[in-house]
């Protein structure tokens, strides 16, 4: 089985996950805790990662939800204490992955998420947390070689807790749990790690090794996830976008851009991450048209652009190909909201990467235009 | 300051070497062990390291050898006891950055070097060993973010240590510092890291992270080696080629092959290594003619290859253009050992990843055919 090593052990291939007991096994593991989520439960998932597991019997929280909050996490840390668990095992998409990595730094480094904020200056103080191993179950947010968790606070805020010490020492990536994801959820997660690629490739810092996995996992994107949609059963094309997925996560050191400094505060509003940037993702393009030559001839390139249409173009027809809206209205967004949310795109830390400047009255016209 | 990050804390820009001070802070050492070589030291680049170390004031050692020994380990280890060390510094090519390993590695858990050995399952044993800081002085080997050290015992023979847990923590890759290269050791340096894309890229192996960070390094390696051996003071090229190398260091997980197997049991005959895989480069490609066509095709298009010439003609011109030998009797090697090289060569752990399949007279063929 090919094994990639950088920051995380991944074990990735079809039928990965029947190794799971042994990677329990080897990171010492007696109690683990199993998070996921109701809908991986109800599509079998589940029940094959515990098959995996034996002779390990893992204790299971099922109850993450979409945009994963304090009170899960609070859930799991009783569980974790009531049972004497000891590493957890990650089962899902971002947020059950997302929540994992907050249990395992509240559970080796106590006090409260919010205390290690990335916006508060307390990420810098996480040490190693506690052992994790991840299995993605879509193919898309590349969090499962992440170093940062999204939550939302019981306040309702959000909360970023960043820090290397909690990446996944363990990693399984296998395809064949992504077979019976609907083409809706295939196309929305998916449109995540193009724009992994894409966004990070047009970012200009400088971190070539980065900017190769980058365009190498918008190359596979573009290539593979229309075909995965349209043929869910396509094992080759499933197995390419886990791919484009894991590299689209590991390319994420070189940041991001405008698309996801808008996507943030989008997604307080309980809207869907990969949809919300299917649908900015054409605007920051034209946006940034010019202003970023190499990386758009590259990206061209790498993508099979045709000469006589534009990235952003292009962009558009291949979200509406694969079955995503393209206007923000479509999500129920309202007018009312874009100044506010132009005005926290432009002081996410994610806008200082993008290629071209943006402002405010920038973010709120690309905001308009998408609407 | 770009930072790039995967097994290790990477530093790397022009006058990065001017953070050590820090760096060495950062880690926590109170008494660092610099490791370098004479080479090194005339050349006025320890100087300047040791300037950078502020206030620190690290301990010296500067006996490494083109082929490190076991007699230097142990001195090591003797300068470490006697001034109660407690880190390393590894500044110079290859052979100081794997002497460092192999201090840190008995520093840190005792016995002796030949303990550790891959071949006899000792490097799985390897714990987390002493901190290191590495520092490249050439651009070529990629050894600063390897976890492998390659060392002479007492009794002549080799022993190759591997394990992740010998990675070091930090890596200042500082392009100033190959400045003053003379135009053959960068040829001779550089060509390793032009061939650890190549033949990184070619191994069967799956790993598209890694291939596409390999892909890169030849591209960069391709089109700046020679601009850099032409004009050293061009400062892009040094950066460029500090890049490929480092690129070809990280891609080293996806394997390499045949060159490298033969390169092997020719470096006992202590002949360098860059210049024995110059030679054989074009006699691997040629052999591998056929049987890595999508590999070649888009190693073709990143180096730029003419399309009237194949990819060994290609090799063999350019290894001509950097002022290299392209014949191993210019090395002083004698026909009469070919039969053994090519015997090792065919056992050796980098013949398993050649695209096809070697055995001993198809690398004698190939030997004969490079004198």
């Amino acid at each position: 089985m090919p094994l990639i090593q950088y920051l995380s052990r991944i074990a990735f291939d079809f039928g990965a996950i029947s190794t799971l007991g042994d990677q329990i096994a080897k990171l010492g593991l007696n109690r683990p805790l199993l998070i996921t989520d109701k809908g991986v439960a109800n599509a079998g998932i589940l029940q094959v990662a515990l098959e995996a597991a034996k002779p390990s019997v893992p204790t299971v929280y099922d109850g993450t939800t979409e945009n994963p909050t304090e009170q899960s996490l609070l859930d799991c840390l009783e569980i974790w204490g009531d049972n004497g668990c000891d590493g957890i095992i990650a089962l899902g998409g971002g947020s059950p992955i997302d929540l994992a990595k907050a249990v395992a730094l509240l559970s080796s480094q106590g006090g409260n998420l919010a205390d290690y904020n990335v916006r508060t200056g307390g990420s810098g103080r996480i040490e190693k947390v506690s052992p994790q191993i991840a299995i993605p179950t879509t193919a898309g947010t590349g969090a499962e070689v992440g170093r940062a968790c999204v939550m939302s606070l019981l306040d309702g805020s959000k909360c970023v807790a960043v820090n290397l010490n909690m990446v996944a020492e363990i990693v399984i990536c296998d395809p064949e749990l992504t077979l019976s994801l609907s083409p809706k959820l295939t196309a929305a997660t998916g449109i995540d790690a193009l724009s992994h690629g894409i966004e990070s490739y047009c970012s200009p810092l400088e971190n070539p090794p980065a900017a190769a996995i980058g365009l190498e996992a918008a190359r596979r994107a573009a290539k593979w996830l229309p075909i995965a949609v349209e043929d869910g059963g396509n094992r080759n094309a499933r197995y390419q976008m886990m791919m484009a997925a894991l590299m689209g996560g590991m390319c994420l050191q070189k940041a991001l851009g405008g698309a996801h400094a808008m996507a943030t505060p989008l997604g307080e509003l309980h809207l869907h991450h990969g949809t919300l940037i299917g649908i900015l993702l054409p605007h920051i393009l034209k946006f940034n048209d010019g202003y970023a030559d190499a990386a758009f001839a590259d990206l061209r390139s790498a993508m099979n652009v045709p000469e006589n249409k534009s990235l952003h173009e292009w962009m558009t027809d291949f979200v509406q190909g694969i079955g995503l809206p393209t206007q923000l209205s479509e999500l129920g967004v309202e007018q009312n909201v874009l100044p506010k949310i132009a005005e926290r795109a432009s002081i996410d830390h994610l806008s200082a990467t993008n290629p071209r400047p943006a402002g405010a009255q920038d973010y709120l016209g690309m905001l308009k235009d998408a609407m």
